[in-house]
C-alpha cells in the first residue's frame, strides 16, 4: 500500500558499469528461480569509491569489511555484490567468513580482484547464510552482466518493498543512475538499508567521500520510518569516469546538487513505500540555530509513534508534535514555535491562533500527502524530513515478517 | 486489554492526609456528573515534599510551577490538585494563568495557603483549559476529603487507563500509599504521568529529593510503552511526619527500599495496563559497565518499534533485539553478548547456541509475560525495564484518541 509511488523513468546505462542477477532461493530454497535476490554490479575499469555506513553498533561483517575496503582500494573497486532475503547479520563468528565467502564468489564469477568488491546483504538478522545457495547462483548473475540492467538490479534487492527504487540524472556529459531498496527498519543514520549509486562523472576518491556524507545528510539520514536503524544500512557510489580517463572534474557543486536530488528521490520512495505507510508527510523545520538542530526536531517529529499514529487518523493533534519537539533535546523557546499544516497556521509564536479551527488542520491531516511547518523562531538553519504514519498495516507486517 | 492486572490490596490511608474528588465534566461538559476527573489530596499539617519532573521541554505550565513551589515551600507543603482530561499542555500565554488558577480555587476550598499547593494536569494536549468547570466543582472535592479516600482519588485522574492504580506499603510503624496514572505516551525520563506518594515516615525534604530522584530511575524511568516523553509527567512525595511530631529518620535505607517498591509496583502496573498491550516484557540487563548503560540498553530494546511489534507477533526474532542494542548508544563487544529468553539460551558469546531450535524461543514469546536476559560481559552492574508489546490495539487507541 505504498502512497502514489511515481511511475519511475526508465534508469540510465552508466558508461563503465554493468549489472546482472540471479535467483538464488537467499531466504529459503524453495524461492529458487521463482524471484531475482542476488545483485551483481561491476565496473568494467577500476572505479573510485565511497560508502556511509550504520551507525548501528552491531554492525554486520559485510558492513565492517566494505569500510576497511574503502579505505584501502577507494580508487580501484571492480565491483558490488548484494542479496537480499538474508542479513548475515547477528550470527556471530561465522558472520565474517561468509561474507568474504560471498565476495569471492562474485569476484570469481566477474573475473576480479576479491579485494576491490565490496558487499551488502539484506533481509532477516540472526538466520545462517545460505553461502551455498548464493555461490551456486553466482555463474547466472555474471552471465546477465548488462549495461542496462539497473531496473532487474533495483527488483533484486527488494525484502518487504513492494515496488523496486531507481533514479537516474544527467549532469553535462555524465550520468547518475541509483538503485535501493529500504521498506521497515528504517531510521538511517548515515545511510538507508541498501543504496548504490554509479555515475561516469570523474570524480576522485577524495572528493566522492565528503561529497556522498554530505548529500547522506540531506536525502536518507532525513528519512525515517519506524526510527529503528539497521545493522546493515549501507550507501555507497562508484564512479568510473576517472578509470575511463577522463579529467578529474574541477568544480563539482552543480555535480553535488544533481547527486543530492537523485538521492532525495531515492530516499523518498523509500518512505512511500515504507512498511504499512498510507501517508507521505514532509517535515520543514525552519529558524533552528544549526542545520543539525532542525535534523534533530524533524526527526523527533518523524519517529514519534503518536504524532505517527495521529498521522494515521487523520487528526490534527497538533499538541503531540510540540511534545515530540519538547523531547527532542534540542534547546528550543516555546513562546517562538510557528506551526503550520501545508497552509494553515496552528500556532504563532507559541499560541494557539486564535480563530484556528480544528477543522482547518483536521482537513490537512485527512490527505495522504502534506507539510508540517515547524519555524523554531531562534536562528536561520533549515532541514527537511520525510514521514510516513504508523498503521495497523505495520504491526501485520513486522509481527509476521518471518512466518 | 491490560495485560494480567493483579487484584490491588486496599490502599491504606496516610496519617495527616485526606483525599477527595469530584466531577467537573473536564475532557467535555457532558462527563459532569458521569465520571469524578479531579482529585484533592490535602495535609493536614505543613509537610515535606519532593519532586521529579518531565525531562521534555516542552513543559507544562504545571510541571514548571511545581518545580517552583517544591523549591521553595518544600518544607510546608499543604495539597496537590489534580486533574485528568486536559492536560493544560501546548496552549500558549494562558497555560501559566490557568494552572494559577486552578491552584488558587484549591487552596481557597481546602482553606490552605495556594503558594503550598502543587497542581498537575493531563490529558488533551493543545485544548483550552477548562478552569471554570473544574473551579465550580472544586468544592465537592474538599467536602468528600477523606482519609481512606485513596482509591477514588487513584480514579479520578485517569485518563485512558482501564484501570485505577494504586499501591501501599507499611515501612515499621509508617505506610506509604501511591497513587498513579498512565497508559500511553510513556516512557518517563525522571517520572511517569502522574503519581502521587504520601507517607507519615518523618522524612525531611532535604531526605526526601535525592531518595525520590533515586527510587524513580529504579522504577518510573524504566518503563517504557510508546517511547514518548510527556510534557506533563510528574511524580511527588509528600511525607507529614515531620509535621506530625515525629523526630526525622536517621537510617533511611529500609524506607528507600519499601518506596522503591511500591513505585516499582505502581509503574508495572502502567505497563500492564499500557495502550493495547498485550504482554508484559521483564528486559533484565547483566554485565554493563556502568548502570547508566545497562538501564540504556534495556530502554532501546523496550522502545524498539519492531522488537515491540515481535512481541506482539509471539516471534522469537532475536536479530531484532541485537540491532536495538546496537541502537543504543552504548559501547558494547558484540562478541560478549548473552541472550535468553526466560530459560532458553539464545546467543552466548554472540554466537547462536548451535542446537537453538526456534520453536523454543517461540515458546517463550508465546507467553503473556516473559523476561528477556541480556548479558553485555562488559563488568558488573544491572539495570531492569519493562515493557509491552506494540499492537493493533496501540494505533486505534492512539489513531482516535480525541474523536
Amino acid at each position: 500500500m505504498a502512497v502514489n509511488p511515481p511511475e519511475l523513468m526508465p534508469a540510465l546505462p552508466v558508461p563503465g558499469f554493468r549489472a546482472g542477477t540471479a535467483s538464488c532461493g537467499v531466504k529459503s530454497p524453495d524461492m529458487k528461480g521463482k524471484r531475482q535476490d542476488v545483485a551483481l554490479i561491476v565496473s568494467d575499469v577500476p572505479c573510485h569509491a565511497a560508502g556511509v555506513f550504520t551507525q548501528n553498533r552491531f554492525r554486520a561483517a559485510c558492513v565492517k569489511l566494505g569500510e576497511q575496503t574503502i579505505s584501502k582500494s577507494a580508487t580501484e573497486m571492480r565491483a558490488i555484490i548484494a542479496n537480499a532475503g538474508n542479513a548475515n547479520a547477528g550470527v556471530g563468528d561465522m558472520e565474517q567468513q561468509w561474507s568474504e565467502e560471498l565476495i569471492a564468489a562474485a569476484a570469481d564469477a566477474a573475473g576480479v580482484d576479491a579485494a576491490r568488491v565490496l558487499s551488502a546483504s539484506t533481509g532477516v538478522i540472526g538466520t545462517p547464510f545460505p553461502i551455498k545457495r548464493i555461490q551456486d547462483g553466482m555463474h547466472e548473475a555474471a552471465d546477465s552482466l548488462q549495461p542496462d540492467n539497473w531496473e532487474t538490479a533495483a527488483n533484486a534487492i527488494r525484502t518487504t518493498d513492494t515496488f523496486a527504487k531507481w533514479a537516474s540524472r544527467k549532469v553535462g556529459d555524465h550520468t547518475i543512475t541509483g538503485i535501493c531498496k529500504g521498506s521497515g527498519m528504517i531510521h538511517p543514520n548515515m545511510a538507508t538499508m541498501l543504496a548504490f549509486v554509479a555515475t561516469d562523472a570523474p570524480l576522485t576518491a577524495e572528493q566522492l567521500q565528503p561529497m556522498l556524507k554530505r548529500v547522506a545528510d540531506r536525502s536518507f539520514n532525513c528519512i525515517s520510518v519506524d526510527g529503528d536503524t539497521s545493522t546493515n544500512d549501507t550507501l555507497y557510489l562508484l564512479s568510473s569516469g576517472i578509470g575511463l580517463g577522463h579529467a578529474p572534474m574541477a568544480d563539482t557543486a552543480a555535480y553535488e546538487d544533481a547527486l543530492a536530488e537523485l538521492c532525495i528521490e531515492l530516499a523518498q520512495l523509500i518512505v512511500r513505500d515504507g512498511e504499512g505507510v498510507s501517508k507521505f508527510v514532509t517535515i520543514h523545520v525552519t529558524g533552528a540555530a544549526s542545520e543539525n538542530d532542525a535534523r534533530t526536531v524533524g526527526r523527533a517529529i518523524a519517529v514519534s509513534p503518536l504524532v505517527k499514529t495521529a498521522f494515521a487518523g487523520s487528526d490534527a493533534n497538533w499538541g503531540r508534535i510540540l511534545s515530540a519537539i519538547g523531547n527532542s533535546g534540542v534547546d528550543i523557546d516555546t513562546g517562538k514555535i510557528t506551526l503550520k499544516a501545508d497552509a494553515v497556521t496552528m500556532l504563532k509564536d507559541g499560541n494557539l491562533r486564535p480563530d484556528y479551527k480544528d477543522e482547518e488542520g483536521m482537513a490537512v491531516f485527512a490527505k495522504d500527502e502534506f507539510t508540517l511547518h515547524v519555524d523554531l523562531g531562534l536562528g536561520d538553519s533549515a532541514a527537511t524530513v520525510w514521514t510516513g504514519d504508523l498503521t495497523h498495516e505495520y504491526i501485520v507486517i513486522n509481527a509476521e515478517y518471518r512466518t
